[in-house]
């Protein structure tokens, strides 16, 4: 455990736990009672600007970069696989063809299963060696699994990896390879999920589920801290992020919450949630004026990485948007799909759709004209386009197919 | 054009060009004729260790940072994707597994398109700024393509693709969501190579073909500049890389060799390079009495990006495996399958077939106990596992379907 931990703090109520005390959840809550990492902001701030005024070693050109403010003791073992440290790109093209010149990518693609999961699994399995756990499980609709699964066959750590059975095959391929169990469950995502937490219950197996687990947010957070990094901290007013379960949005606040607290940035940029229509609760509730209570509703979307009906961090999503003065959006699948098309052959980006979904809100929100100009907008995106190939090629018309000869050539290409 | 440069230098009669003056092979030997990159290295030397000797800033954290010893000029337009820099692992696990201490792994499949080939394509694009060419075009396998496209979508240049039409279909997708055009030539790559190079001569385009484009090699010894770096200048004494068309094995010699001519190492470590049976030209040489003429064959093998008949860098190739006393030689399919399950099971880290057959090449040394057990060995990793799902689904075992209750799960379990 780092000693840098102040407390643990339940969402809901408000009551303190000391970080050995509570593993999951707040006792009084139930499950909704998600905890919050808090640290000794007043006592790490001056080492973390120390280390933070250079760039990081070849080395250390990872989120490890930022274990002052990381739930992980510095001794505890630690993925060595290059997670988080993704680029932060300014795209001049894309910038040119939507009419708005202050436009930044962080692209999470690159991380190394392709997900930004890396970022909340690398932290999570870290954590199962400080509780001594030897198994690890998950439900997800693929990535945070092939993540977890990546991680672990780095580590040594068995894992059982529950995902609905439509998850797609790339995913569940990586998996399988990286030596998961893997059990297909015939429902969706929230079933999935359920059932996992039932069975990690039973067997005692250590749960990295997101929205559950208090230490996967604090992995997530890394990826606000680059962004204040790579931007020579000079943050965008904007950050759209693609939503399901709300843990990445919550992840991305509570970094820029982290920075706050340790006298490095005086308010954390709007954020914007952005849902596919067919999976929307959080933007039904932003809708109904701001609640803090959300609908379940049956997920249907391309998006299979944030097709999620029950959102288990629901705290921390709405939180993020109502605390940031940002806003919840949705987008139509058809809507998702152009963005697919869009950021790849501007930026050179390639993205699953849940991926590029952030990117489709703001596309959105620049064709409502309800977006200044000159406002600097950052578009995180959470995953590489070679995850869901199928919804790529469904994108695209067949090429030609010419014989090897130089008439053939100019025939097709009408020369 | 970069100032550093002194001449090219043909690499089978020696004959000196200018830079600006012969854009691709030797007017007197043809088209094997290739032009090696002959920088001032006396002049460059201390600026380069200068810059070294620091670790990169956040924005410099890629291929660029060579710059020095780079074929481009420092104002010439470059790729804003973070190419290059890539993770230099040491698996623990898997050395464990293999029972051989000193392994590391270069993981390339961690570049912005998921290939080694981006470094080539980088410094290939930049080129054709500098030769003021608003076209593009090569002929791949796969991954050159989507990397050229990946890179040429960033920077607004127009492409023209030549894929075998067997080309796996993420490849594919990828480049035409890249925006690239893109011909699926019915024939193998070596007919779909010989198409590029006439349709280049006819209608103009730049030409980013591997083995013929002189400074194409340049941006792949990047890999070598970064292995010097990141292994903290101890190098290894083994790099296990698999060899297609030669050219990458080719460009990290140049790489080691640029090293040895600016005073900072010593030598080259023994470069091994790796083919699939089924497409084994340079093994062929190699055991014909380190010939240094090889044989066409038509190839067949499951690692499409080395599924190469008429390797285009030949002279490269052998040289950097005769020059640094390595050796070529070759894996099954079988070999190659295997490894493709084990470097994800004990290293997390997916690669397409080709990306692990230099790690295949490896483990049949090592069990053929031809490799001393304290020998430090490279291995570069260059696609990532991605590129090609249906080769990786074909090695798994689909998991098993359970309903979402406890009692399927336990059952599925056998607990």
């Amino acid at each position: 455990m780092n000693k840098n931990i102040d407390h643990l703090k339940c969402v809901l109520c408000g009551g303190r736990y000391e970080p050995a005390e509570a593993m999951y959840t707040c006792e009084q809550c139930g499950p909704f009672g998600l905890l919050n990492v808090v640290y000794k902001y007043a006592e790490i701030k001056k080492e973390f600007e120390k280390k933070i005024s250079k760039p990081p070693a070849h080395n250390e050109n990872n989120i490890w970069r930022y274990i002052d403010i990381l739930p992980v003791a510095p001794e505890t073992p630690k993925t060595s696989l290059r997670v988080g440290m993704t680029p932060y790109y300014k795209p001049e093209r894309l910038a040119k063809f939507l009419n708005h010149e202050n436009i930044f990518i962080k692209d999470d693609g690159q991380n190394p299963t392709a997900s930004f999961k890396d970022r909340a699994s690398a932290v999570g399995v870290s954590k199962s060696f400080e509780f001594k756990k030897d198994i690890i499980t998950c439900a997800s609709t693929g990535n945070a699994a092939s993540s977890l699964s990546g991680i672990c066959a780095q580590m040594g750590i068995k894992t059982y990896i529950f995902v609905p059975k439509t998850a797609p095959v790339a995913k569940v391929a990586q998996l399988l390879l990286f030596g998961a169990n893997v059990l297909m469950v015939d429902g969706n995502y929230d079933q999935a999920f359920d059932l996992c937490m039932e069975a990690s219950k039973e067997f005692g197996w250590y749960n990295r589920n997101t929205g559950y687990n208090p230490y996967l947010l604090e992995g997530k957070k890394t990826c606000a801290l680059e962004i204040f990094e790579q931007s020579g901290r000079k943050l965008p007013d904007y950050v759209f992020v693609s939503v399901g379960d709300g843990c990445i949005i919550g992840g991305i606040y509570k970094g820029f919450y982290d920075l706050m607290n340790l006298g490095l940035i005086e308010k954390v940029p709007k954020l914007i949630g952005v849902q596919a229509e067919g999976s929307n609760p959080f933007v039904r509730a932003f809708k109904n004026n701001k609640s803090r209570q959300l609908v379940d509703m049956v997920p249907e979307t391309v998006a299979d990485s944030i097709s999620v009906g029950i959102p288990r961090a629901s705290h921390q999503g709405l939180n993020a948007v109502y605390a940031s003065e940002g806003e919840f959006m949705d987008v139509t699948d058809t809507e998702i799909l152009d963005a697919l098309k869009t950021l790849p052959k501007y930026a050179g980006v390639f993205a699953e759709p849940a991926g590029v979904t952030g990117f489709a809100g703001f596309v959105k929100m620049k064709k409502e004209n309800r977006i200044h100009q000159n406002a600097s907008v950052a578009i995180v995106v959470t995953g590489n386009g070679l995850k869901d190939i199928n919804t790529a090629i469904s994108c695209t018309t067949k090429p030609p197919v010419v014989e090897p000869s130089l008439t053939s050539v100019k025939k097709a290409l009408k020369m």
